[in-house]
């Protein structure tokens, strides 16, 4: 369960003692304390470190704050090739990310895996071009209109992102997950070009490294595309989002393990609604490799006592 | 190519004289002229009626209106009760929709073809439950918490929708488009019971009034779960958002005509990229059933130049 401590009175007390978002993820102490929080309380499986989507465009030097309540801002986009001298050192610079990870999978039970992450190149970019959160009109328009500078900064971001995720898989990240949390509304010839193969060529580039680690990818709000993802990507499993049909799912799990995709709003809705859904969801995907998860990140008003049962379900079902 | 007029000149001038949009919609002699702008300058297949998804609302005495540079917004929910006395007199409310129809009809020439088309009941009930246009949290939340309002509130957006089409056929639309705009992010469950089985009732409830026109879907954004829509809908033709992939498209071929998908950020960017994915649409679709369009509305600043590009492409394909 992702963004897993905002629904959490120890996080909250934990994250206002630190004011500024980015700083929180780079303080290993305080990151591992806000990983280890969910896994306290509840019997998860796996737990997935506490960061940023946004730590690569900080570590390639691009300026990244958050303004309370409103969500990320960015600074100016660097030029293409101050960005290109950056990448390694990029990942240097995140290496309290790192820290953190060691951190938690020193204390983590050995049964429990540990789960690294980055911020897609797509969606990375689309940030730094954008400034902010935003409809993507602006960074839509560049793969259109500047073709050649959105193809260098997503591969700039692939080469960032191979040494980010490789630094983290070295650190006791056991699976890697690739956040793309702005694939919707991109054209099947645009989708190959800045999410598909960006993601293969991070999957190559983590082999080439010497790193083993299975691949979540996250193509959100893909649809129909995610099919052909799942065949091309490189991945070892595919998340999805909570409009995945029955039938897809199944579709797709001949190629990749499936993750997701309990909606957040009936998480947070509760009762036996959601108690069906799940059901639902386990029966129509465990016959093949299923990951029980959110299709999206859980809402901070989620009562706890909602996640304890949608788990008491999970793992409670057919004896698992 | 829809909300056709918005990038035309002599729209803007027509729409300056006509400050409150709903009134315009309403007003049958600036409708037909709105509707007709296109048609005059470009040699299209088929027009589409000039009139809004809102209008539904408005017919049932929920106060619509819309604020300038900000869009639309509705007064209270009205009490399910109350709504349900008004599903007849919305029709009639709306009558001079009708009489737009019929002054195009008696003016276009016969070899193309005219559609009508409301606003689909779940897109339409976000609207009616959030106020205005949002991120749809409220009207979702209410599918799990007070489903039996919402599906009250949807089967009586299904009544209104039968009358006000066959309102529309029987003024003269030869085709009716059901926008289901906000079809993203609704779990499998969900989008049958407020998006494929309350358009199955419309198109039977059309039937049952001896309205033979075919019908074409928009569940945009509903990637995967279209698949199983094209399937029980009951509609004659499924369109396609941007996203939608070759093979998935072909596979609905099957079953359906399809729509769509070129993406309006391109079609306002124009050039060679422009004229390639013209193509490529055309390549991959056009063995089956397919009537060439956009994946999403026209966008404003789209150069006029842009769209005689594209037809010049269409209808000269393969000596089409």
């Amino acid at each position: 369960m992702r963004q897993a401590g905002r629904y959490l009175p120890e996080y909250r007390e934990l994250r206002a003692k630190a004011p500024d978002f980015i700083a929180f993820c780079l303080n290993p102490e305080m990151a591992a304390e806000a990983t280890l929080q969910p896994m306290r309380r509840f019997a998860f499986d796996a737990a997935i470190v506490f960061a940023d989507i946004l730590l690569i465009p900080k570590g390639l030097g691009q300026e990244v704050w958050f303004e309370a309540g409103e969500g990320p801002r960015l600074g100016p986009l660097p030029e293409m090739s101050v960005l290109r001298g950056q990448i390694e050192a990029a990942a240097t610079r995140l290496s309290a990310v790192g820290e953190t990870l060691s951190r938690v999978r020193a204390v983590l039970e050995p049964e429990r895996a540990l789960i690294g992450f980055a911020g897609a190149p797509w969606t990375v970019a689309t940030y730094m071009i954008e400034g902010r959160s935003s409809d993507r009109t602006r960074a839509r328009t560049f793969a259109f209109e500047k073709p050649e500078v959105l193809d260098e900064l997503v591969e700039i971001l692939v080469q960032a992102t191979i040494h980010y995720l490789a630094m983290q898989a070295r650190a006791g990240a056991q699976v890697l997950k690739l956040f793309e949390s702005w694939a919707e509304s991109l054209p099947e010839d645009v989708f190959e070009r800045v999410v598909t193969r960006p993601h293969a060529r991070i999957v190559a580039g983590l082999r080439a490294q010497g790193i083993t680690a299975p691949v979540i990818g996250f193509p959100r709000g893909a649809g129909s595309l995610v099919e052909g993802y799942a065949k091309a990507a490189g991945v070892q499993a595919v998340a999805l989002d909570v409009s995945a049909s029955a039938e897809f799912g199944q579709r797709l799990q001949k190629d990749v393990t499936i993750q997701g995709a309990l909606d957040p709003l009936l998480l947070r809705a509760g009762g036996p609604g959601l108690d069906r859904r799940v059901a639902q969801l386990l029966e129509q995907w465990s016959d093949g490799p299923y990951i029980f998860n959110l299709g999206h990140g859980i809402l901070p008003d989620t009562p706890i006592a909602h996640v304890q049962q949608v788990l008491d379900r999970v793992t409670g079902w057919r004896g698992h």
